[in-house]
């Protein structure tokens, strides 16, 4: 289908979606996962497709597995939606109510953003996923998903339409853009007419390229430097737990740690407990001069190494001479996503906590905690790292933007 | 300065701007107004050679007006100013408190934006006022005037500068772009390194350059195609007040009116009524077929002027079956600005509070109230016609972002 069709169709959807009682989207959701679980077999059967086009062209192990669709994966996006279900639907909160001395009285009430555009790479999930969050927000939803994984994502889109046209509802409310040439999702990217919102969900130059391109507002999501900053007055076993498991955990994963501020004062007891700790999970470091004082074997950190997203196990070690100097250096290389300071000082907590510009600050918790699920939103559509709208992680309420009404009984402006 | 440069400095005055407290940022409003009067006659006298470069242009009449700065304005810039130290200080508000069931304690605090860019056209008076917003509510601010405004600006610009800095402050806590080359305000509007939010404030030209050129966040302003309902149950008289009043109250600005939809019912009624009261200000309609069966000495509105911002004595009427239609016809021209219901019939007006989709729906009250200062804000940077972030009046509060910050005690993800 033409793509200013397809536009021309979500906007009408959008309308309808915006009306949908909550007992209603519930409902679907439900109908929804059941239908996913009913077509699991066709939908693995097209998912098989898309593998083997991976295998012939060489994709990455760890790529081909984010690609692959089981039984159980089907299991687990079903149960992703009805958990949708369950949670509160933000359309039509009443935010905050006021009277002016005229007499009109304003509300202002939480309404769905309308047409929300997802471009992603190549997991089939996303699409169920970012359906079922868009739909339960009263949005209608345009899919462009990776080229990679474009039968699977036809088999899972055609599912759900069908069963919102076999329930009476319009089945655009979810649509996916089919075609693969890169002229077409940069269209895509300037149909202001049509599309309110658009959220990138992949890597950096994805997100990149879609910041770049979009004259659609963007939310821009998911790039992580997180830093660890290790104070003087840290607990140093809270420390060397918190940043194992921040840069071991899951190393793939925005929240994850890739560089430690360590405090000089401590850094001759500390340093080596943390290489003793990091060799667990054979983490490489990559330090400045002055904390190869100490750590002596380990490679220099460059300026750049300051400044990456590493994903893989590799941590960078910066040393300062206070919480001033880890804040401006965080302040320098972070990307707006999480950022943690260990210790036990109030003072020091309480600067850090003001100062670093992030949208998550933590006190002696882990990064890997910026999450929707974590935070109890139930869900996520992604974590923001820019400052308009939504910052950090985004559930349902983010995914609606409001309205002001205004009622009156013939008020004019003198 | 180099551009990059500029930034830089804006981006180290950010962490400064963000730290102040609520009674160093106040008196130091207070204390740019002292100074911005002392300095009148200097600036009047900058002004002055902007002025007399305009009328060497040929600038427009009502252009040359808006440039003009003198004793009497420059005493409303100064207590504009005076009204924002007024105001409460949106930063450091806690809008949430919850905790998790791992002991984590989450806030959920406003924080300023950090560095605000404004590109603006020949209005100096814009100047001190986006200043003074930006300033209250913690963030620094880049300022591209337009070069037809570039002494008055440089001379406003220095004025605030000084005191900042006689005061102990960093003065680049304001800054302008003085560079009048294209090439250099599309470099400004890339640069994300340096600067957080973008705020164009001027014409849908001008707001449209910005939308398509910017990688940096855009809160979009301004454009108001913006429609009143006549219903069927309408009470005339409240009607006819309030279109006069949205139509010609003031004619240049983005919440007056420029169409009407009627419904058909009452046309006969109600044209011949509207017509006599719009021709007290040489009004000219231009209406659909239907209207002119009543109204037979009117032009045929086009397709083009339903789409039409006209800020001009001229007004397209297009009449409707009912609200849906009236809500489809406005949800298909409108810009998201402000949208009016005149009616009796609480369900009339209920389904079109519900359906039209705009940053401000009226039920019987003119639309030039959408405003910071008439919705009580007590200032306005713009008014927003986008979805992410803020969404119709935005004063100190929208010129704020959030943070999360959590604090634990050593808390690890499972």
């Amino acid at each position: 289908m033409e793509l200013r069709e397809l536009g021309r169709r979500a906007k009408e959807a959008k309308y309808e979606a915006a009306l949908l009682s909550t007992e209603v989207k519930n409902s679907l959701l439900h109908k929804i996962a059941d239908a996913l679980l009913a077509d699991a077999d066709k939908i693995i059967a097209q998912n098989a497709i898309d593998m083997e086009n991976g295998r012939k062209n060489n994709m990455h192990p760890g790529l081909l597995d984010r690609l692959l669709l089981t039984q159980p994966r089907m299991e687990a996006i079903a149960e992703g939606l009805r958990q949708v279900a369950s949670l509160p639907d933000p359309v039509g909160t009443v935010l905050e109510t006021f009277e002016r001395p005229n007499g009109m009285k304003i509300e202002k009430v939480s309404v769905p953003m309308g047409v929300i555009g997802i471009i992603y790479e190549s997991r089939p999930n996303v699409t169920p996923d970012a359906f079922g969050l868009c739909f339960k927000s009263g949005n209608a939803v345009i899919l462009k998903g990776g080229s990679d994984c474009l039968y699977s994502n036809k088999a899972i889109t055609d599912s759900i339409r069908r069963t919102l046209l076999e329930n009476g509802y319009n089945p655009d409310m979810i649509q996916l853009i089919e075609a693969t040439d890169r002229s077409v999702t940069a269209e895509f990217m300037k149909m202001k007419e049509y599309v309110d919102v658009l959220i990138p969900r992949g890597g950096a130059g994805l997100i990149r390229a879609v910041v770049e391109n979009a004259t659609i507002p963007v939310i821009e999501t998911g790039t992580g430097n997180c830093h660890i900053y290790v104070d003087k007055d840290a607990d140093m076993q809270k420390a060397l737990n918190i940043i194992y498991n921040a840069k071991t955990q899951r190393i793939g994963v925005c929240n994850a740690c890739e560089s430690l501020v360590v405090h000089e004062d401590i850094k001759r007891e500390f340093l080596p407990l943390l290489a003793a700790k990091l060799a667990e999970k054979d983490v490489e470091i990559r330090a400045d001069e002055s904390a190869r004082e100490v750590l002596t074997d380990v490679t220099l950190a460059t300026e750049e190494d300051f400044g990456t997203e590493y994903l893989d196990y590799i941590i960078s070690v910066k040393t300062v001479s206070g919480v001033e100097e880890a804040v401006a250096h965080i302040n320098r290389y972070n990307t707006g996503h999480s950022e943690c300071i260990i210790t036990e000082n109030a003072e020091a907590a309480e600067k850090f906590k003001k100062q670093v510009d992030a949208a998550c600050v933590y006190v002696n918790v882990s990064t890997r905690f910026t999450d929707g699920f974590e935070f109890g939103f139930g869900a996520e559509i992604g974590i923001s790292t820019q400052k308009l709208h939504a910052r950090g992680p985004m559930g349902l309420r983010e995914l609606n933007s409001y309205k002001y009404t205004i009622v009156g009984d013939g008020q004019i402006r003198a």
